[in-house]
């Protein structure tokens, strides 16, 4: 009976190692996470680790917070094309291609970036930022990774005519609006937030629940037929300007290059992604326990193979990244757990 | 004896838990790892984790490189001044301050940054490549973040007439030294290697005669006076000029400016820490499971509360550090688990 108590709590606080970093011969470093598949019914298709956990999703679940905009017809509304709503479900990395779509959302609304409440923060990209030192410019609510999401909250406040100055806040409207979505598609609530990045609320969530409202939004079947041409909307957006999603040496970007159509994956902070997959008509979530996105990256990766996206021929290169230093020497490497 | 087994299993992957990172009222992400406190004799005076743990030290064990240089007199004879030698030992940010120093230690040895073999990064401060790109500057050995380590390096091959382009090479004498002093002082062997960013080797090494190490280094009592006039003037030096072992914004730099002249600490890549505390004689060695530097900022602090360092009307400080969003809420914190 002790000994089974023991147990159990090693069990639940012990989620499986999934991704090794190597140096050399040996492992220097080890993520544990979890990851679920589930299909549009809930069942689960795979699973690694806790099961039953509730975690903040992030920016991994911006389509959630774009759908309630683009279900109202505020992209039609403002003339928004369709990078323009790739970067509504955006973590982008503040390159020019990004600032300027953000701009430009912002113009054909007749805002500016000061509507924005996202906070400034430095481009992701390192060759953004020294560019801006050449320009003299300086970091700008555009900068903000979440920019183009904001864009897309501002659209539908502005279409509903609602508070322009406190969309942000979690009594909001527009968030109450983005939580009853989320909530109804993953058919759970979510009694816990905390203020994301971003200064949005972001709502804790069952990670099976919200595996299962992603594989609702890959095979677009649900109650309403708005909602399900939104989900369409968006998620073909994203696919089809997968760099509007992410840019430059971005997991997100390079995933649906390389699988066109076939996925729409997002991450978000702290280790998070999710993903919806269209043909295989299924829903990933992978939460790493520790929050680092090099092995968020893997645990997607693994997903996507335990899922079938990713074939035999291929699992190689996507199971093991080499890592390089800075005079171009081979030094180790990101390698996924057999799980 | 099943049940033994597999419980040691658990155990011995099981690291605990140090680190939680919170938003809201709720656990994010998590931190496992592993810190251990001794003294000079080898005595465990304080662990948590895994005591048993080989590590890749990396940049924490930047004193073990610089010994050598600095016991056949290569500052003196090239004329390094107090914060050259902090440099020595540094991971610099790349900030202009750094990058200059390095310069004027390579020219007092009538070389140039072509000689260094540590490749060419970025600066670590973003503020510092914004100014690069306002400079039309481009990237170079100078900003590699252990330029300073390199010049060093260079000065005892110079001073001994070494081959001058291979002193990265783990056949050199150069790597031959280092490897010997840092064997000798740990009382260990040290047949693991791996590539470090900059290209010289890592060695693994037992976690527990590393913190004996550490703690002689403390103590600076060693068998020759040459060691122990060296470990002085190497700790003096970077306790005396904490901004040249890291910079803006890092830990290393702020402990040592809070607890002048008490701590010696040198953050490595992949989550390590490695520290002597002369007026305690103890010696700390900590290592994050998963390589994050947040958590073993953290890890850092724990160890340094545990040795007594930090007293009882600091702690809460120390143990906790909040963390705010891009405008300025508290979102949530890093916080140690009690240990």
């Amino acid at each position: 009976m002790v000994i089974g108590t023991i147990l159990e709590s090693f069990i639940m606080h012990n989620n499986p190692i999934l991704v090794e970093i190597t140096r050399g011969s040996a492992v220097e470093s080890v993520h544990r996470g979890t990851i679920i598949i589930c299909n549009a019914r809930g069942d689960i298709i795979f699973s690694a680790g806790d099961e039953k956990r509730d975690i903040f999703p992030r920016s991994a679940v911006k389509i959630f917070q774009a759908l309630p905009s683009v279900m109202a017809g505020a992209p039609q509304k403002y003339g928004f094309d369709s990078p323009a709503m790739a970067l509504m479900v955006a973590s982008h990395n503040g390159e020019q291609v990004h600032t300027h779509k953000a701009w430009e959302m912002l113009t054909q609304m007749g805002l500016t970036e000061n509507h924005l409440q996202c906070g400034a923060h430095n481009p992701y990209d390192a060759e953004s930022l020294w560019e801006m030192g050449r320009d003299k410019a300086t970091k700008s609510n555009l900068h903000n990774n979440c920019s183009g999401k904001h864009c897309g909250m501002l659209a539908l406040t502005k279409l509903k005519g609602w508070d322009l100055a406190h969309y942000h806040h979690i009594d909001h409207p527009l968030q109450l609006a983005i939580k009853n979505t989320m909530q109804d598609l993953c058919e759970t609530t979510c009694p816990v937030h905390g203020v994301d990045g971003c200064s949005v609320p972001t709502w804790q969530i069952n990670m099976r629940s919200l595996a299962m409202g992603f594989a609702k939004i890959a095979v677009r079947k649900d109650s309403s037929q708005s909602m399900n041409d939104a989900m369409t909307l968006i998620t073909e957006s994203a696919m089809q300007n997968p760099y509007f999603v992410a840019g430059k040496n971005r997991h997100c970007t390079k995933i649906m290059s390389e699988f066109p159509m076939q996925a729409f994956v997002k991450v978000g902070a702290e280790g998070v992604y999710c993903a919806a997959l269209p043909q295989l008509g299924l829903g990933i979530v992978c939460k790493c326990d520790d929050g680092n996105e090099r092995a968020a990256n893997m645990m997607l990766n693994i997903a996507l193979v335990k899922a079938g996206l990713i074939g035999a021929d291929k699992q190689a290169n996507y199971l093991t990244t080499p890592m390089h230093n800075w005079n171009g020497i081979h030094v180790g490497g990101i390698r996924a757990v057999a799980v």
